[in-house]
């Protein structure tokens, strides 16, 4: 097939190179190849094309179409897995790489909105080797790895209880005459609700429920419980179980409902390894997992990486539409314009690039402070104890922010394709949707802004003590004014910082009043609440851009880069910074009074700068993230840039465009024409 | 059943009487009890239950389920016109009440993702009434009123020209001879694309296309195409017709594309009103049609009042659930509070009831203004044509600015409630698709931003000529810097009144700069781009919080209001003030640097009084809108707060729920945990 010429004229007049940019941002050549062989492989398998668009079908369709496939794809994944190492045993670095297959390009590309057993290889499984004891492990462990028998999720979220998980009610009652446990959803709002696979798929759940021993409460404990039959698949007596509903997004999931009545499983079926139940009822409480605070990290790291990936599929497709849209004169003897040309078009677009970038740079970052920290808490040193408030604090704000703005972005892309940006074929919609749920899960945003906003009042008070505060927030002590330099990022990320520290002195400022007129230390913390999440969100900024300009001078240093990669990159991170910096303009101004009219302005001219330099590489920008057509799954932006032509063909391609006339005609719309209305 | 006891409280404790409110806000007690007479008749009516949640369904499904409900719903309503008024004629006021019934609360509560037959009554009939000769009139008003036949669309878009209306490619050449007009779409990307129940219901068209006689281009007319047959709907020959699938909200809609091949109509259905072609293809230009532009604004006027609609379905849906969900404590000994009680819960959602309030207000003056000059154009005065472009760039920054925030809005709204506003169960993703498909259609955001820029700069230089200008924008020659007095909301005004003027001045500079560096006028304003918008915008925010602050002053003044609606109206209309104010912080302090840091603390401590002050009215203010249950369509928002027992009951309700066991495990996962993975 053809290319689009705008397209193919974009691509020959960039000056970078897109299969350069490709190898540095996928980690290497032999990472860049790999992906690519393992794409072609499964995206040219018949067993994996779509006859009809996954929007059309019912849900209950949906759910049947997604099985289907989910299962042809986990064989065919483990049987190339066993092709590359054939004495593939499991362990923690197996399961790793298997479940980043699951969530990474190749799953999104099979499985636009996800699938019911993805939280199988996730949430189930990691928690058997975070929780399990080694004769639990021993039990469950490989079974799960071959799904023998065993299909897992994991139950912790209730219709009533989401954040607040100490306010979870389901409950696990010890009988020491039978050692069992006995489990109940005593309340409507006890149910389970949301687990993944859980409504129709899952047999085996791990259930969080707060353990009580002779009426005596011990707090949360994880509980493994069949909930379906493994040879009917029937749900097993006392479970009510079944599916939530459609939702906004990820429809693939199968998320679902539980409710336990009198459910008996034998006591080992408790995970015991930081605390137990002795067979005469008697609780043990072992070390404090640590690890469990890791593992909030490492959530939401990955929820970083997930949401850049989807502004950055968003980015592309419509960057390639807005090449191939011609719309509106600027000069009224000439053709109509890429859209692309437009100022405005570009203000929309270029920005979101660049921020996806500055974003990868920087949960690339954290995942190595995260990874050291892992390290040293291994090796039980303090360095590791004492980093980890730092990490889990940057981890909320980074996810909480990044996750805003992304679906911020995400819809901005969208709207900037007009029309055809609204059509579920263009896959904004499912893109949306999961960048969208990620505000919510795996800690809500107000409330992750509120953790970190605690964690810099106590570094503030910290300063103002001189003590020696962690790096990421410094500069906090840093109490001098912005001096405007020659260099506009460094200048713009000061003032960010600025801002940031004034508003946690605000924020602190407004905890103490509240606190001398009366009110509880709690009391005065929520009405201080606009100003701490204000504080966090300023603190996310200052620490984004500041790192994203360290970092790619790091990578400067290392000579990782070629030299028109470097220049592109650099323009990303000034053009991101500069953005950051006009968008939170509002805060900006108000802790940084001494900025000029003057500086405003020549920021502002560099950012159109920026913009008219990015402009003629950004097809080659997009090309280089490498997301296959299968990726994107958008008539709008498949690489050959055949936007009508494939617009028309989904269209046709609708189910209800299989027939001439709809049976709708002769059942109701002709007796209305008949009787007359 | 019974109410939640939470929701009864609040009830029992507000100062504010709902029905009170609701009498005002439905126009009066006569209005309010139509309504609710009307609304009762339907939503009790058997025929209009739903036994499966539409989102279930498939989009096929979906569309034969629309049809045969809105076939059975048009008759009854007619009938219910009938009884009212049994001597009912077609006149044009008929057909606008008839056509406010379908897109006001009724047809939302019964379809809402609207419906195929909507676009009838609307765009169709109206094209024929301002746009055909009695000739043409006498012959299809009277049955398209009757749908005796006639099932019409509207044809103007196409897949590859939307916003830029000249470009449209679909033509239509005179043949003298057989004195037909031949219309043809000649290429992929003339497809007629977006019309609404196009794809599978309608079987006339009312088509744009180039007009061209003897190969000379007259422009743009209109022509009514028949597409389909009267008696079997088979597509004519000539005629390429289907749906375009489904979208990101108003699925109900069937909007289709349509290819047209040497498709011959008499002469006679050109809609000849404004210009003629005669036989002989003598084509005659008529008088421009001023009131085209009249249709424009009364389209985005209309628009206006769609977005506060949905904006405050989803603020009353948000508000109840907050006063139901109970999550974390703020006092650790007491239990979880309702999260409304939370002042950053208070800060999501209180200023999205006062931006929906007073964009009513705002929308009923501009309503006004409308037909005031639409009366005085009738008159020929010209007073009427001399406040054409006012009330033109008015429509278009008010439409454009009011779009993007309410969908804003509705988004943080659904936020707001965390996990369970991502379920389709829930509404809000119906309510944001409509509000979001807003923001593009009938005018393109960045598009009428830029229309009314063009004129503010227009205006700005006749202010430097010391000409009066129109009140709107009458600010513009004010050059008094801000003084900071006692009324904090009329501070905030002129602040914003100061920022827009000054964005307007550098949007002129920077289009004047540009030009003195040898680009043409067209590229200096593309390349002013991004100062133009932001001209639109300010001007936009200046406008809303002074005509809001306006209009409770007048009706006041009126003596409309009962003292507790006057209270809580003012205090509405000041916490949007100060809002937008501090929203739009970065554009104010860049434009109004003498305000201090004590003045901003002062706004943001009212801000914060505000929604104390509010607070206690909140759920009998949205009591007073008077949402009925089926037009929020919510789980989550019903008046009675049973919210955990719906999100169950609709759970149960999806087909996937009816078997114990989906036909996927025998047929997938059962194979596969036998084969072992």
């Amino acid at each position: 097939m053809s290319v689009n010429a705008d397209l193919q004229r974009e691509r020959a007049a960039a000056t970078l190179d897109s299969e350069d940019f490709a190898r540095w941002w996928a980690g290497g050549s032999w990472q860049l190849e790999e992906r690519r062989a393992l794409e072609r492989r499964f995206y040219e398998d018949p067993d994996f094309a779509e006859p009809v668009h996954p929007s059309c079908l019912s849900y209950k369709e949906r759910y049947e179409q997604t099985v289907a496939r989910s299962t042809r794809f986990l064989a065919k994944l483990r049987q190339w897995q066993r092709e590359k190492q054939p004495q593939l045993q499991l362990s923690v670095n197996m399961l790793r790489d298997f479940r980043l297959l699951l969530s990474g390009s190749l799953g999104t590309g099979l499985f636009q909105q996800s699938f019911p057993l993805r939280v199988h290889f996730s949430m189930f499984m990691t928690t058997l080797l975070s929780q399990g004891t080694e004769e639990q492990q021993a039990q469950w462990l490989n079974r799960s790895w071959h799904m023998d028998g065993v299909l897992g999720t994991y139950a912790q979220t209730e219709l009533g209880h989401g954040t607040f998980v100490r306010g979870l009610e389901t409950r696990a009652d010890y009988d020491p005459i039978t050692q069992e446990f006995i489990l109940n959803t005593p309340t409507q709002s006890s149910y389970k609700w949301w687990p993944g696979g859980l409504g129709n798929t899952a047999n085996v759940a791990i259930v969080l429920a707060q353990l009580y021993v002779k009426g005596k409460h011990y707090g949360l404990q994880s509980f493994v419980v069949r909930i379906r039959d493994e040879r009917t698949h029937e749900p097993l007596t006392g479970v009510d179980v079944g599916d939530i509903g459609p939702r906004l997004g990820g429809n693939g999931v199968n998320n679902g409902f539980l409710g336990l009545r009198d459910v008996r499983i034998p006591r080992n079926q408790m995970l015991m390894k930081n605390a137990q139940v002795l067979t005469d009822g008697t609780f043990v409480q072992g070390r404090p997992p640590l690890l469990l605070y890791g593992t909030m990290v490492y959530v939401r790291v990955i929820t970083l990486k997930d949401v850049l990936f989807g502004l950055l599929q968003a980015a592309t497709i419509a960057t390639r539409y807005s090449v191939v849209r011609r719309q509106s004169r600027i000069n009224s003897d000439q053709p109509e314009v890429s859209i692309l040309d437009h100022i405005t078009q570009q203000a929309k677009i270029l920005p979101q690039i660049a921020r996806g970038v500055s974003y990868r740079l920087v949960s690339d970052w954290v995942w190595r402070f995260y990874e050291d920290v892992l390290r040293q808490l291994e090796d039980e040193s303090t360095a590791g104890r004492n980093s980890l408030p730092e990490l889990h604090a940057l981890s909320c704000c980074l996810k909480a922010v990044a996750t805003d703005e992304a679906s911020e972005g995400v819809e901005l892309l969208r709207k900037s394709c007009g029309g055809h940006g609204f059509l579920s074929s263009a896959n904004f919609d499912s893109i949306y949707g999961l960048t969208a749920a990620a505000y919510t899960y795996e800690g809500e945003y107000t409330v992750l802004l509120l953790q970190t906003a605690r964690f810099l009042v106590r570094q503030y008070v910290d300063s103002l003590k001189r003590k020696v505060l962690p790096s990421s927030v410094s500069y906090l002590r840093d109490t001098s004014r912005l001096v405007w330099g020659k260099n506009l990022a460094a200048n713009c990320v000061r003032a960010l910082e600025i801002s940031a520290m004034e508003q946690v002195r605000q924020a602190w400022q407004t905890q103490k009043t509240h606190q001398s007129s009366k009110v509880s230390a709690e009391m005065a913390s929520n009405l201080a609440g606009r100003q701490l999440t204000s504080a966090a969100i300023a603190h996310a900024h200052a620490f984004f851009t500041r790192n994203a300009l360290e970092q790619v001078e790091a990578l400067r240093k290392k000579g990782d880069l070629s030299p028109n990669v470097s220049l592109v990159l650099g323009q990303l991170v000034e053009l991101f910074v500069i953005d950051t910096f006009l968008r939170q303009s509002g805060c900006v101004l108000r802790w940084n009074n001494g900025i000029t009219g003057t500086q405003l302005r020549f920021v502002e001219r560099r950012f159109e700068e920026l913009l008219a330099k990015l402009r003629p590489n950004a097809v080659a920008l997009v090309d280089g993230f490498d997301f296959h057509d299968r990726v994107l799954g958008s008539t709008l932006g498949c690489h050959d840039g055949r936007v009508y032509e494939r617009l028309m063909e989904e269209a046709r391609r609708n189910p209800v465009n299989q027939e001439p006339v709809n049976s709708s005609f002769h059942n109701h719309l002709l007796p209305m024409m008949r009787g007359k209305l």
